[in-house]
Order: C-alpha cells, then sequence, then structure tokens
C-alpha cells in the first residue's frame, strides 16, 4: 500500500471537530467520505489519520494527514480530485507519497497554532467565526506580550488543560510562543510538540487576563513555573479564534514542513 | 428631529443585498427594523438612507447610514443599543449627530471599495465568503497592477456598467485605482464619487483578463478611453469579493471620514 500526506485546510464552524464521531459532521468523516468514494478503499483500509484533533469551531490551515491506498494517482490528481469531492469548507492543498513508516500524529514533532483575539469596541461581522472579539480596554497588553514570550520552555501545564483519558505527562516543551497587536488584532501564536486538552484556548484566555490588568506577569507564569494542586484555570478562549497552522515532521519528511 | 449618522459593517453573504426589498432580508431592511424597536418611530419619521446600495453579497466595513429621530441618545448609547438590536452579520460602529442638511448618499463626495482575489491553486475554506478564488495561472499580474492604476480619470465607463433606470450620466472620475499582490491576495482599491451598476466588479473581472494575458493593457485602457456601441464586457467578478470600505464627506462633515 501507498501511504499518502495531505495538507488540508478547513472552516471549523460547521464541524463538530476534526475527529470521526458517529453522528455529527466532522472533518476526518467528511475527509474519509471523499476518500472512499475516490478510492473503493474501505476506512479500515484507509487507516486515516491527522497530526492534530482539533475541538468543534476550530480551524486549520495546514492541517496534515495521511492515508493507505494502492492508487497511484499523481500529486496534482489527488488534490484536484479530493477539492472536487469535499465541501466548500474543507480543502485539500497539496498530496505528497511518503513512505511506510509516515504517521501524520507519531512521526510529527511540534504542531503550530494561531489564535486571534479582535480587540475592538464593536464586532466585525466579517471576522466574527475565525476571531474571539474582545471588547473589554486591554490596558496591559505589552505585559500580556512579555507573559506570553515566557512560555517557551518545558514546564507542568497542568493547570492548562487536561492530559484527558490518556495517562500522559502534563509536562510539555513550548518551542515558540509569540503574541503581537496588529492593527486591531492581538495575535497569538504558539508551538509545541504536543499540547494538553483545550491548553492553548486556555492560555490565551488566561494571557487576556493579564491583558486586562486583572493578573499580573508572575501570577501569569507561576501557574506552570509553580504548578500546585490548584485545578484549571477557568478561562477558556472560544473556538472560533483558533486556528492549526502547521505540523512539524523530521529530515527523512522535512517535505511535508511548510506549504506543499 | 435630530439627524444620526451611523458608520456600520456587515457579511453581505445572506443578505439579498442593501436596499429594503418586499420580501427578501437586506441590510437596510435589518437596520431599520433594530431602529424602530428602539425608538418607536415609524420607518416614513426615520428617513433612512445610506451612502450605498451594495447588491448580494457584497460586504461593507465602513458604510455610513443616516436617521432622524426625536431621542437624544448619545453617540455610545446608539451603538451599543443597535448592536443588541442586530443580528451577528450586521455591526453599527460608531454613530454621530450630524446638522439636518446632511444625507449619507447625496452628501458623499466619493466612495472606496475594496475587491479581495484568492490567486492560489486551491481554494482557502476560511476566505470563501470574503474572496473570489481564481485558481488559474495570472502571468500578467504587473501589466495588471499598470493597467489598473490607469483608472484614475474622468472617462466614459459604459462598458463597465449599467445607470440602471436613472437617467444619469455613464460619466465617472476615478480618484485612485491601485491593484497590489499581497501574499495569495490580489487587492484592488477604488475610489470615486460615484459608479456604475456593477462597475467595480465589472473593472476587476476585465482586469484579471489582463492578468491572464488575455487582454492588453492598451485593450482594457481602450475600453474607458475610446468608448464605442459595443455592450458591457461580460465579465463581473462575483460578489463575494467586494466590500465597501468607506464614503468621503465634504468639510462640515469631515468627522465622518475614516473610523467613528
Amino acid at each position: 500500500m501507498r501511504n499518502i500526506a495531505l495538507r488540508v485546510g478547513y472552516d471549523g464552524t460547521h464541524f463538530a471537530g476534526f475527529q470521526r464521531q458517529a453522528v455529527d459532521r466532522t472533518v476526518q468523516g467528511t475527509l474519509e467520505e471523499a476518500l472512499t468514494r475516490l478510492t473503493g478503499h474501505t476506512l479500515e483500509e484507509l487507516r486515516f489519520a491527522g497530526a492534530g484533533r482539533t475541538d468543534a469551531g476550530v480551524h486549520a490551515s495546514g492541517m496534515v494527514v495521511n492515508f493507505r491506498t494502492t492508487k497511484g494517482f499523481g500529486d496534482e490528481t489527488w488534490v484536484r480530485a479530493l477539492n472536487a469531492l469535499t465541501p466548500d469548507d474543507v480543502a485539500v492543498h497539496g498530496a505528497r507519497e511518503v513512505d511506510e513508516a509516515f504517521h501524520s500524529r507519531f512521526s510529527a514533532t511540534a504542531r503550530s497554532y494561531r489564535y486571534v483575539v479582535l480587540a475592538r469596541r464593536t464586532p466585525d461581522p466579517l471576522r466574527r467565526f475565525t476571531s474571539h472579539w474582545e471588547p473589554r480596554p486591554l490596558p496591559e497588553v505589552p505585559t500580556m506580550i512579555e507573559a506570553f514570550a515566557d512560555l517557551v520552555g518545558t514546564f507542568d501545564f497542568s493547570a492548562f488543560g487536561s492530559t484527558g483519558s490518556n495517562p500522559r505527562s502534563p509536562v510539555c516543551t513550548v518551542q515558540r510562543a509569540a503574541a503581537r497587536l496588529d492593527d486591531d488584532q492581538l495575535v497569538f501564536e504558539i508551538t509545541a510538540q504536543s499540547f494538553l486538552y483545550h491548553m492553548v484556548r486556555r492560555l490565551v484566555g488566561t494571557a487576556l487576563e493579564v491583558a486586562k490588568g486583572r493578573l499580573s506577569k508572575q501570577e501569569f507564569a507561576a501557574l506552570y513555573r509553580e504548578p500546585g494542586p490548584g485545578g484549571f484555570v477557568p478561562l477558556t478562549a472560544p473556538a472560533s479564534g483558533l486556528i492549526f497552522m502547521s505540523a512539524t515532521y523530521p529530515p527523512p519528511y522535512a517535505g511535508l514542513n511548510g506549504p506543499f
């Protein structure tokens, strides 16, 4: 069987998340349906996987997925045929044949997310599905930008997420974290090998408390530098502002890093 | 009666255009409904008007409208109350009391539009409602950028639009015209005192023919510099890429130019 990687974008607004569910409309279910129609393979044969499992309402511009097939289509044929078979809120941007060992989720060494906050007095109808509108004054944005950059490193992020049903460690290594004010948008970008459940949205929700002047930079840092048995912070920013930007793979698969 | 100007933004996707219609959902109808609920005035009393009458699917970030009222609310009260009464695809960004003579349409000395073309091999689900996707190669973009800038001046634009049922002149003065390639987006910006029906969309649709190498810069220029009895060019770019950016008013109303 060939192993094909795809780069995929989607508008998460009308999906109940990435991962296939029995009834609800999902990104995985939508792509699997297109693939079974195109290839004639069963779901078991396809062995579809994705680099990240985004929640309901979360978007992607560079999600990487992979599947198995006997079909020997060229890269452009996969792209065109799948775009003809998928609805308008999913698009396939590129296809690449990869070796048997590649797994879009387990081979990934990092995932990058972006979160957009509209820092405006009034809402913007044209960005309502792709941002989170924060109408309150944010006097401490410079402090928040510093606090967010301090996230780089290896820390226990228990305060910002659960490990779900997996017996996983709450320790994550953040490789890059940056926030900036771009006109009326606060743009957060963060890269880590893995994230806890809801971690990016909780980090942004808590960072906004710093921007509002309700939480100091030191208090924000203490949440992950001196973790204690305090439970989660209850500040999860809405799904609409979050977008999965890209996955990163080691040298044999470096061709999948960046647009393909 | 007081005369109040509002700056309004909307996502035109689910509107049958700006102007009130008997049955279909329109921007004017939606704003008038909120205003009648808020003020108790009749439509006749409100005398609602807008700077431009955008078509179905066309958006706005800085549409200016005005209406009459006996209510003496402060600017921020108008904004907050109307945003509470309007659906998510319309927002009121600002309010200003103006003198009796002001009319958002007839007082305007210019209107500015932006048109966004996605120049990409694959569609982008996240921008599908706010752009026009052009997958074909555009080898002559630099020529097209020059051709579009040449639109500045006073010309007979009969080839690019109709005057509708009004006995208006097809001569328009374009005050500013610029196109640029910004990453994967072709962004067109054009300002004129008035436009013919569908004129911006026909100009962009025809400019894209220049970008594709199907029409020369000279042929494009001849359409409005040497107008003949040739009928319209049949190339109307889709509504989704067009956004009404702002209206311009003379000195007594200069406070309405730019965000308010």
